[in-house]
């Protein structure tokens, strides 16, 4: 019988940002109900957002071990489903491993690890384990995001020629990890983040992006990397040139620096016949253009009848409804929580896998290769 | 001590829209769960609905009496703290009523009930209740409006002169409540409606918008009010002149005929030394132009240090992290759930309450009165 | 033999703002040259504004009167074709009356006169006349303008149900008419304007474009009547219902006091079966709207193969290199030229003529009028 | 005494387009008259042309050469004052050469000329002559270009960290050269366009704006250059890694293949303290963006007082009149004409010259050599 999946958070604690994120999307659709925590490093902090969260006090954990342990301990109808893990990198594989050698599934922050090798082992270990591995590269979790992979997909745009992804913030413009900002503090330290920041953080959604809803694959990539603030460890700034396995070309800029920027996620993919146009500040409208046409806007709503049935599966509103973020992430954690449950509409559902994971960490390396190489070629 | 505030849902069944908007939005932050409901007047169907929501068979009601009664008779730390009211106009006024009778607070959809008179009937209920009563016009909701308002208030525009709001939507075009399509059936059926179709499902959330923003009264109104779609019995479009208390004139048109416009809700304010410009389908900016200045785009974020308490208060993200429509609904729900917890920070939260409904009711009517008089002014 | 046609200008001189732009856009095409102007009443003003324009001292004229009779008195092959009337109000019918009497052709500018009794005058003695009279309605000019026309006239949207027509303004927010402003100066005089400023100025291009482009004619209107700076004698603000000769409604709203809004000309109009939408300050972009299809983008441009050929004969320039204001006057004088002579290609160029004028006259005494009187309806 | 300058053109006979487009700008300001032109290597068409144009029929040329000659025949006061140049890229240097030999002053059309060897040879003609000489780089003449430069210079920005420049077209994406239309023809054709096609033809816009803007040089590039349609003989598409000389790192990129893409060209510039974005089919607004502040929008207009004198003085409306593609053009036009009147407000013009003519050519040749060595760096 259909029940509703139970979730195990790793990281999270009242002052960090994405694990509060994370706890809405998975409460949204009402399918996800968390039942205990590992918050923090520290145990009474761990208990007091255990606490803040309404959560009984036993089942906030001093660390992600003994969560593990404890749950695993528990009766099957009791016990957490799945354990969501919204730490810093460094602290992605260790959770992660752990939770399926017990038997749970895991949904995990990105980039996948601390690295591509750390990302290698992890992958044996899903294979092995027989359990649900999903990655949250949540802006696959739009519905126009979406329906640009369904319109690519259909070979309406012809063989795609150009791919032109950019990922621009500003918010690391200045030495802010000076100042104890936790978000900052902890990407650009290379002890938590590994080799890099910007191109970690951010350059890798672009990367996610670009091979999600073209399903093509970079093969070959040639990177500039930098540092613009001085005394920063890790890159603020790539600018990258791609090459895709079907001969397509392609840029791909990430950066941190640039002021006034918030949240710049923009793809745009150019087909022989067609294109698309797609900015994640304005997430419900998705410009696609014919060749000698009018442009033409696609909308997020559950109306919008053009709509593949992909866009429609994760789109909740009418159109002229904004939906948001945090949609994105539910549509992750929906499709998510549907496998698990194997739900028989669970196919309608995609979500990032460990797949995703190990290209990301592999993108990671080869653009900070390259980058430490005067920007060299470097092959995936 | 703090606890998640529990709800009953009075509609909101498997194939209605809005009550699925309400339980997101009321899941989303935490602070609320959904206990129990009466979501269909048909039982079985409502027993369904219940099932599928995951709550507790005896818990899914025959009725909004059943479940008052009988909530009412559960212990304390079981028994729903509020009802929420998701039905059609004409079964707001009485579960509400039914639920304040009984020592429940009400959380009711707009437009507040199927007439003046009864909203005034209502009206004396609540207060002689002393529960909470809140008003779901959730466009008030929005961080980028109560930015406006706190705006507006701080005397930077000076005097207000001109309100322009506009509330368009196309999906009435045709008359589709002839082939069964549910939320146009009621919407345009007069016992179930009331007086309007257009004025008292959108007309009153532009109505609200402006008085909530500008902190004025409509005075009095001249309408011109349209059915432009054959056999249908309610207005369709309605387009108004307005007259405000301090002076300031203004202009409201509503229309569910306009094709291609989804739910755009958009408000211009202008006073002595600035304005204002907010539009729902991008919610996350707001334009402000003072006199001989370049434009400024004020935004959502949490990291937006030039907003305001209250902006910030309804925040989740940082810039450039769409928020959406739910989230709109999420803010009333929070402040709502805050006051009845009594929260020592529930005063960063308002919402719209009876009297917001009162006056809507009024203002419904007002315009109907004028429309059917060619246009007379009527005073509010 | 097809020749440059030669044009005198009354008004525009040196330190007026719209006599620059008539002569630029006069010039735009190479189809007309001036020759001559009495370009203020002070002959030495006039005279010098020639010299400025490289013109034959001879001829900048002392006033209008000795313009046309000493041009009339020329060679025919070295006289003046017409004459371009861009004074304020109270001085286009006197020349233009003049003007046709000595055998000239006539383009004028915006509103046709001073009231509506001088303009049937003034059409009675173009018809008497027999020479081309014209317009400056230059917003019918636009590329985007004329094909929204076509769109209308083909049937596309079906039957217009609604005409939403705004020209907003916020730069007599103040009263800078007491500064000596020259433009605020004259427009706010009744013994200049007339008995409108906002309506006569910019209100009345709401009319023009509205009716234009439905080819509907409105029948009557209820309009609210503001001046909101202190000590100013004309309005300033002005909101408007309207009912066209085929049932349609609108609104119609125009005002001077809208702080931060430039020059915003904007006009939505709604049909049976789709819509269209048209902003002026981003003219080359027409948003087509039909029921249930994603919103098209229509662009200016001689390669979009899918514009009217209405549209087409008003664009310069491949698609992306935007065409503006100057544009938008140049095609109501590139007809206006073609007309004058005879070309095989005047059909494909209309412009505004006699009968919008008297149109806009009695458009601007009902808004008056139904403002004098409490919004009271007032037929056309 | 100041007077009209007069000006003979070399191409833009009747199927030409930007030959049109020049004679619109350059006659825009009544400040440069059409006298004479060698319009089209066929003397018949030639003649037709200067027909059409209403020359006299013996200015009308059969050649440049002949032009130059016979007008410097002429008497002074009747003989052209400079040569505007139309023609594709091979056919640049050889009127420019001539003219200046002859006393003319030289406005070419861009990329200076057929070669970066050629360019160099026309620079030492230039420096000998004494006489003026502009480049059509029309996008530094757009108001608010002129802002941002104005801007970065201040240094309200801070040191520039990045910049990204794109200029994107859709029109080259299938093989039209084949089908006769004029445009492709030639710019595909190595012996008429030099080395290069797109990266010629607008990646050197986006170059020359991007150091005009900054003030930056370009030290190195590395470039993966594209010919996506087959059979083409010179490039499509073009992505560039930049640096330059301050050690700001950039983005450029330039497309004709991009399907939907009209005439975008883009451009960003951060700095440490502040940011710009312009995008020239949008060219009248201008936002820059203070870290920690709302974005503001900078807007063409006479009246805008923010504005820097640059700007103004290339604006002839006010605010909300759009300006466009023809204004960017006549303002390069105005600063020439009034740099040969030696007019004493010249130096408020700006426009650019041999120098920048000889930067793109190196640019050019730069990116097509990193091209052919798989991206290479190569310094300028």
């Amino acid at each position: 019988m259909k029940r509703k999946i139970r979730m195990g958070m790793v990281g999270g604690g009242q002052d960090a940002f994405i694990g509060a994120v994370h706890r809405m999307a998975a409460a949204l659709d009402g399918e996800i109900e968390l039942v205990c925590g590992a918050f923090s490093s520290s145990e009474s902090k761990s208990k007091a957002s255990g606490v803040a969260l309404y959560l009984s006090p036993d089942r906030a954990y001093a660390s992600f071990e003994d969560m593990i342990i404890k749950e695993r301990a528990l009766p099957e109808n009791i016990r957490m489903d799945f354990v969501s893990i919204v730490t810093p990198n460094y602290l992605h594989a260790k959770p992660a491993m752990l939770a399926l050698e017990n038997g749970f599934h895991v949904l995990c922050e990105k980039p996948l690890a601390f690295s591509y090798s750390e990302a290698l082992t992890l992958r044996d270990k899903v294979k092995q384990s027989g359990r649900s591995f999903g990655l949250m590269h949540n802006y696959t979790g739009y519905p126009m995001v979406k329906e640009a992979k369904a319109i690519v997909n259909s070979g309406k745009l012809g063989p795609i020629r150009k791919v032109i992804a950019e990922y621009v913030q500003g918010w690391l413009a200045a030495r802010i990890e000076e100042s104890g900002q936790k978000q900052a503090d902890w990407r650009t330290d290379p002890d938590k983040a590994g080799v890099s920041c910007c191109v970690g953080d951010i350059g890798t959604h672009a990367e996610n992006l670009a091979e999600y809803i073209t399903g093509l694959k970079i093969s070959e990539l040639s990177a500039d990397v930098s540092t613009f603030v001085k005394g920063r460890k890790l890159d603020d700034d790539a600018s990258v040139l791609l090459r895709f396995d079907n001969g397509a070309k392609g840029v791909l800029f990430s950066s941190q620096i640039a002021i006034g920027e918030e949240n710049e996620l923009k793809i745009r993919i150019y087909g022989e016949k067609g294109s698309l146009e797609w900015l994640q500040s304005e997430p419900n409208s998705l410009l696609v253009k014919m060749s000698g046409e009018p442009v033409q806007i696609y909308r997020t709503g559950v109306d919008n009848g053009y709509l593949s049935k992909a866009a429609l599966s994760g789109t909740r509103l009418p159109g002229g409804h904004p939906e948001g973020y945090i949609e994105s992430l539910a549509n992750i954690y929906k499709g998510f929580a549907r496998t698990i449950q194997q739900d028989e509409r669970r196919d309608e559902f995609d979500f990032p896998d460990i797949e995703d994971g190990v290209r990301g960490m592999r993108f990671i390396e080869a653009v900070i290769e390259s980058g430490s190489k005067n920007a060299q070629w470097v092959k995936l």
